[in-house]
This record gives structure tokens, C-alpha cells and sequence, in this order.
């Protein structure tokens, strides 16, 4: 269909459409750059929530009830669900994603599953283009999901305006999270599963861990709710935590500086994925495959191969 | 000193010299790529094996266990360390690295961590590019050990010539393990902490999923060896199965084509990491600086301003 009929559907909510949409943004080719051109005057009216937290910690469920709650309160919530994939099989691991499914009948939802597809990345990309596709679409709340396990997913919780780090009182959790670099990116916190045993020293460590951690603007001090999401126990907590740091950012005016960070993120990605896509096309793969054999031998070093590329690049860029 | 000398020093296994090397390759500027281009006629002599797996599962402890056993055999041992960076406070969480005190002091051994460092990358280029300062200086056996949680910590392990999972009897684990891609680059698993309760349920567990899992060359079926790295218990069976492997390989031929394929990933890792650097020069990022507020202000998608930095980018490279 004409593109300006297809952003029309977006813009009135056609779950077709915006489905299709998204389908052309995960492809990432030209076609995507185009549809994401048009629909930005669109955008920036939903609230992009980030949820993260190590796998097992129950981040599908708080999104689960969060969206049960946001809907009574009549707003419309897209989904958008990143798995880390095999790099072998290709798709998603959805497993998960089934607990969603009394969520996923409501026409005021949209779930969508997203990949990592492969070292070529541009994950964050496709993720953020996919809740500006939601966005246009009139969606209020975009709820960004994803397992806090490599740089990209850290990438597309930080697109959000507000950022919930989920643990489980597990002995050592809130360590492990703090390797991961989950600590710093984190609004609030959820300890979700606080009716298992260790609960309160889980919460007292968690909470010893964030006085001695200096967090990115002075004055706000995350919290730690704790939640057991099976039970809808702490998900009113939740929410108004979310609506609490909302108007702390906007009564500071932090969010212009937040979307510039952002912007400025997300930019550096599209530069860099389409110079990679340029890098790789036939021309440069058959030139590095070519230069393989000089390397295993021993005749030149990859640094020299790589070298020869660039020059090479450089001429058909 | 002059660089002929300092590569001599590290021919020599002077480990005050191989330890700058590494900051050196760790720096990846000029020197660095001039570095390994000098060396790499004296490297492909050591054999890398890769430990990954989950936080958590002892893979120090193994590391220090392998490395002593290795040690008994008279070959010299480096070890390669990747600690997932918290984004924010820069430097690599070491506290596993204490543990390795009693090999520490051993002068056939060295031991560096690395840690990654922003989402600009180059871990993996990193990492073995310091593996090959390692080969250079004589080390018979260098050990890639990093958690399995991100796309670049998996593809340093993939740089080794035989890698090894190292998984734990925690319910769920092996499905954990799954969703992280860890199955497929498997050439065996260690079953650590085999002793806790549930053990023989998990080894099945991990048994079943590799039946039903097809592997990389289908000839090669990954066994699972169980352990308590701790006690000391399957170590043995694990050198042996090392070796094991190594055989299969040789024997085979498959060596060739397995390190054509790493040959591949790091040249358009080292080709794409140069093109970055000159991407964000101090140009560079003064034109996207000036842009971002066209973005926020809505006047301009980041389609649009990356398009602009290309083109900008084609008369400068």
C-alpha cells in the first residue's frame, strides 16, 4: 500500500499496519528509514518505561500486571519484548511471552517479541524505531522489556524515560546486577519475590549498595519496592514510583537533557549501522573473504587486511 | 624503548614487557595495531580454550584448577580475564580475580583482566589481540575466561580453539544457558558443583537438550563432564577432554576452517573499530553535537541528521 496510507492506518491505530511497521523496521533496510522519517513529527507523546533485570527475575509478569493497571486506568500500553536469541537457531526464544496471554486478547495492547539477530547488532536501533512506530500510533505507555545481560539490551532500557531494574532476593543477585552495570541505569528497583525467605537482607544489601554508589543526578535516590508480581503485591508501588520520578524530571527540567543523551545514542547507532551495511555488502565481503587465506597462513596480520579494506571502502563509500 | 627491543623482551617472556604490550593493545590506538602487526609472524604456537557460562558457576575456580593441572605438565599458562564493566564507574569488578592468588605468583603464569568498556566495543578485538601478545611471548596454553552474557563476551570465546561452558545444577540453568546462546559454542560442558542436590537432574536436563540440539559439525557431540572445581574433582576429565577435542580437530581438519571463520569475525571487528575512531574524531562528534537539538526540537528524525554525518563523513575519511 502507498506509504502516506500506511502512516495514515499508524496514526489511527491499525494493528495490521503497525504490525507491518515494525516488521519493516526489524528488517532495517531503506524502507525503514523512510517510515521512520515520515512518522516522527508523530512521535514523543508516549511515556517509555525500560524494565530489566537478570533472566528468571520475573520482568514478564510486573509487565504483565503494570499493563493490567495502566489499562484500567484507560491508557493504551505497546509492548516491546527483547530476547536474546541463539546466535545459531535465528529466532527468539519465546518461552516467556506465553505467560502474556491475558494481556495480549486486549485491543488496547500490543505485544511485539523482538531478536537479537547476530554481532551485526543494531538491536537498540530496531527497538527504538519500533516504539516510535507505537508512538505515532497513539499508544501512552511503551514498555521496553528486556533481560539486562549485554551492552545492546543495557542500550534500550536507557531509551526509556524511566528505568525499573527488577532483582529476586537470590543470595548475590544485587552483586551479580551490579557487574552487570544494572545498578547505575536504574530509576527504581523492584525486588520482586520478596515473600521468599532472605528477603530483608536481600533488601538491606541492595539498599547498602546504593549509598555507597553515587547515581547520575544528585538529588534522586532510587527506591526499592518490593513486589511479589504473581500476586500483584507492589505493582500500585510501581506505578506510582513511575509517576513520581516522572514529575521529579519534569520539576527539575532533566528530560530535555535525557532525550539529548538519548537522541544523540541512537543517532551514533543509525550512523554506524549504515556505514556497517555499506562495509558488508557483496563488494566488501568478497574482498575480506579473498584476503582470508593471507591470514591464515601467516603472511599478513588481520591489522594489515584490515587495512587494505578500508582503503578499499574509502573508494565506494 | 624502541620497538624491535620490546618485542624481543616479549619473544623472551619478560613479563614487565608483555604487561605493557597489553595496556597497549588495551589502549587500541596506532601503537596497538603496529604492535601486532609485529608480532604476529611469532604467534599461532598457543592453544585457547574458552570458558563462558553463567555468573556464578565457578568458572574462576576452574580456571585456577586447569591452570595448575597445566602447570604440572610444565606449559606455561596465560589467562585472559573479561569482567563485565559497570558503564558507569569504568573499571573491570575484580572480586573473582582474588581467588587466583595462588597462581598468581607462579612466573609460568600471567593473568590479566579486562574489562569492557562503553558500547563503543572492541572487547573481543581486545582481548585477543592480548592473547596473541601471550602466544608471542611463548605461553603454551592461553584461557579466554568470561561470563556468557553478552554478544561480545561470547565472541571471544568463540576465538578459542576449543571452548567450554561451564554450567551449574540450579534449576533452570541449562535453559538459562539456552536463551544466552551458550549451547551451540559448547564444545563440551563442565557440570560444576555436581555434589549440590538436583545434579543428576540437570546433567539429564542438559543431556536431553543436547539431543535435540544440532551442533556446529555434526560428528563432534559435546559430553557434559561433572565437577566440584573446588575439590579439585574433574579437572583431569576435563584437560582430557580438551585434548580430546583437539585430536578430533586435527584429525579431521577442521582447524583450517575454524580459524578462517575467527580470521573473518576479527577482521571486521578491527576494520569496523578503525572506522568508528575516525567516524567520532573531535569532528565528528562536534556535527552530531550541533544536530541534537534539531532532534529535539522535532524538526529533524535522527534519520535525517545521521544521513547528514555520512555525507560529512565521505569528504573527511
Amino acid at each position: 500500500m502507498p506509504e502516506n496510507i500506511l502512516i495514515n492506518k499508524i496514526s489511527a491505530g491499525d494493528r495490521r499496519s503497525i504490525a507491518r511497521s515494525i516488521s519493516v523496521v526489524e528488517s532495517g533496510n531503506d524502507n525503514s528509514t523512510k517510515l521512520i522519517k515520515e512518522i516522527f513529527s508523530k512521535t514523543g507523546n508516549a511515556y517509555r518505561i525500560g524494565i530489566t533485570g537478570p533472566p528468571g527475575a520475573g520482568k514478564s509478569t510486573i509487565t504483565n500486571q503494570l499493563t493490567k493497571l495502566f489499562r484500567k486506568q484507560n491508557k493504551k500500553v505497546g509492548i516491546i519484548a527483547v530476547d536474546p536469541t541463539s546466535p545459531f537457531t535465528g529466532g527468539a526464544l519465546l518461552g516467556d511471552r506465553v505467560r502474556m496471554n491475558d494481556i495480549g486478547m486486549d485491543k488496547g495492547v500490543f505485544i511485539r517479541s523482538m531478536a537479537t539477530r547476530g554481532s551485526l547488532g543494531g538491536l537498540s536501533k530496531k527497538a527504538i524505531d519500533a516504539a516510535d512506530v507505537l508512538d505515532a500510533a497513539g499508544f501512552d505507555i511503551i514498555i521496553f522489556e528486556t533481560v539486562g545481560v549485554g551492552q545492546s539490551e543495557l542500550d534500550i532500557v536507557q531509551a526509556a524515560d524511566t528505568t525499573i531494574v527488577v532483582l529476586v532476593p537470590e543470595s548475590g543477585d544485587s552483586v551479580q546486577a551490579m557487574k552487570a552495570g544494572l545498578m547505575e541505569i536504574a530509576d527504581f528497583f523492584v525486588l520482586n519475590k520478596s515473600d521468599r525467605p532472605g528477603s530483608q537482607q536481600a533488601y538491606t544489601a541492595l539498599q547498602t549498595i546504593l549509598m555507597i554508589k553515587d547515581h547520575d543526578d544528585n538529588s534522586w535516590l532510587p527506591k526499592i519496592i518490593k513486589a511479589v508480581a504473581t500476586e500483584n503485591k507492589g505493582i500500585d508501588e510501581t506505578v506510582d514510583e513511575i509517576e513520581r520520578h516522572r514529575n521529579f524530571m519534569n520539576y527539575n527540567n532533566l528530560f530535555m537533557a535525557k532525550r539529548e543523551k538519548q537522541a544523540k545514542v541512537r543517532i551514533k547507532e543509525i550512523v554506524e549501522h549504515k556505514l556497517k551495511d555499506k562495509l558488508w555488502s557483496e563488494t566488501g565481503e568478497n574482498s575480506l573473504n579473498l584476503s582470508l587465506k593471507k591470514v591464515i597462513l601467516g603472511n599478513f596480520s588481520p591489522y594489515h587486511i584490515a587495512e587494505e579494506i578500508i582503503k578499499e571502502f574509502k573508494n565506494r563509500i
